[in-house]
């Protein structure tokens, strides 16, 4: 496979994937197939966790919002997110969250893949949340709160669906257009869904809970007194310094994991609490290494800021499917060079060069 | 423009521009000018170098390379460049640097461009080398040596002529057959080339020295017994840890400049030199803060390993460039919602949708 995709990349150029080609690919294959898959990859890659290069993200803060670099690898693939947050661009119409990234060849560096990443964020936060709550929920779990029906939110409910078990929501949003435009998306799915007036409201009988929130400030979306024993938390929302969605007397009473701890004392929930706050990193749950849930009355919190790691799980399954399928197109990301030596090459064209122009013009 | 460029972006996406399309672009404007208004463009954003969140890039090392990505912003832009170095990628056919870039909206995280950066690093690398030649080194200089005579070696040559003066090439690779496409390259230039047996044959009554070699070892490709004094030693091969190209005792007697110290300290020529050894940041030499050369029979050293900032420049004009020329392409490399908040939205297509992409499909 690693030859394959070099030779294409040296014949051929790197492969891009458009958002509607994303967007196709995955109405193509489905979507609850497309979670289980990327959870698949992920749970493959976190249990060769110690294989990988691992960094917090680069992030560059403004007024507005922040610019992320996520990079990963092993010693055969090297990926990188690029992903804003920026919770003011809906007004102007855009994603609060887009993304990009690509998967390189470490042998070479050759950019073999380029992908939007906008959807297939989506897609890995849910997935990635999903299999949090498969390792650390009550098996038994059937109803899920979901705080906060943006753009995140009907892939969480999927994802929980398909992969976790989940029968029931119960959902709240401070926006009700956005609640409602939940409902319509997620019509036809099989899922028994209300519609709540808070976030109590909401919570209360929940087996599991999922806050996915956009807003760049100490929401407190979560207060100790909505808490029930047994209940897992997928915090989804707080995920950058400055932004968290539970008061921190919920994390004291609860087992907290985390994807990758340095990171999470950055940008989790546990940023307030103290540098030995016992957190578990998940992979060390799948590879039985340490223990998940430890009684059906424990609080579980999977406290999740999004990490590099789920990416390049996401773009490998993308770049399969892509070539499985047939999707996307070959582009020159990168010059071919007849004598890689020779960069000047490209730009030396004076007479000669201007001909072959012409002639490839007639010939269009 | 700020306005304007985003306004594009929300209207069809991205702008792409291949590497065959920024080989046009620099065909059309000329090499020379591109190189000048590279300059240009880099000395501006030098002169306002307290504006920028700068960083060291992040490098993921592996046996036969390094992968890196080099983020910079300012109030209003964000860039990065990823770029690799795999001295052993010319015997597969591909060029040992392979680079690729993004300038986005700080505003709103919107990536406005997409750039090929593999040419356009070796444009803007030589023409760094030449603000920093034309700020450090003697006015009347007029011989350069260049030792290296790989991918980059013609487009510092070009810069060193039209930026500086240079009049006379002494040059000098371990593989002839470099030499020799570089003299080819270089027809009709207008420059004096002769080729020479040895690195000290070529520096011998050179004025400046360029060393632009690229083996990831320490090379020594200057030892100090072939320093004269009044040089001005140009060294950019020297670029990450563990790669060095000037004997240490060179740097002992000469005033060593760099772009950004602490980036220098891990990745250039002062790598093994004490965290107290003096140097200078160039813009602070632009800016009239620190002195430059102090007299002509002073050495000089810019101890180049390329800096985030320099792609940020490079980009600006790339784009700007490419906007009047007409060049380059959109892409949907994030999607275009009719509702911000939905994403799912986009993948929700039953019926609907697919009647929609056949409507589609007839039309075409």
């Amino acid at each position: 496979m690693t030859a394959t995709a070099l030779t294409s990349f040296r014949a051929s150029g790197t492969l891009y994937l458009s958002a509607p080609e994303a967007a196709e690919l995955i109405r193509r294959l489905g979507l609850p197939l497309c979670l289980q898959q990327i959870a698949d990859h992920i749970r493959a890659d976190f249990l060769r966790w110690p294989d990988f290069d691992k960094s917090a993200r680069t992030a560059a803060h403004s007024q507005g919002g922040v610019i992320e670099l996520m990079p990963v690898a092993d010693a055969h693939r090297y990926s990188f997110k690029y992903v804003n947050g920026h919770p003011g661009n809906t007004r102007l119409g855009l994603p609060t969250v887009m993304a990009f990234g690509v998967l390189a060849d470490v042998d070479t560096g050759a950019p073999l893949f380029l992908s939007e990443l906008t959807l297939t964020t989506a897609l890995r936060t849910a997935a990635m949340s999903a299999l949090a709550a498969k390792t650390l929920a009550r098996p038994d779990s059937r109803v899920m709160a979901l705080i906060g029906n943006g753009a995140q939110s009907e892939f969480q409910a999927l994802a929980f669906q398909h992969l976790v078990g989940i029968e029931t929501l119960r959902v709240y949003d401070v926006d009700p257009a956005a609640a409602t435009k939940l409902v319509n998306n997620l019509q036809g799915s099989g899922l028994h869904i209300t519609v709540c007036d808070s976030t109590a409201e909401a919570v209360r009988s929940a087996d599991i809970v999922t806050t996915v929130t956009a807003d760049k400030a100490m929401a407190l979306i979560l207060t100790p007194e909505m808490i029930q024993p047994g209940m897992h938390l997928n915090a989804v929302g707080g995920d950058c310094p400055g932004k968290t969605e539970l008061h921190g007397d919920i994390l004291d009473t609860a087992q907290v994991f985390v994807e990758y701890e340095p990171q999470s004392r950055i940008e989790g929930e546990i940023q307030h609490k103290s540098a030995d706050f016992a957190v578990t990193e998940l992979w060390q749950v799948l590879r039985g290494e340490r223990p998940g849930r430890t009684g059906a009355e424990q609080v579980t919190v999977f406290d999740s800021v999004g990490f590099a790691l789920e990416d390049f799980s996401a773009l490998r399954f993308m770049m399969d499917s892509a070539l499985r399928l047939g999707l996307g197109e070959r582009i020159a990301l990168i010059p071919q060079l007849a004598d890689p030596k020779n960069l000047f090459g490209l730009v030396s064209g004076t007479a000669a060069s201007g001909a072959a122009r012409d002639a490839l013009e007639l010939a269009v």
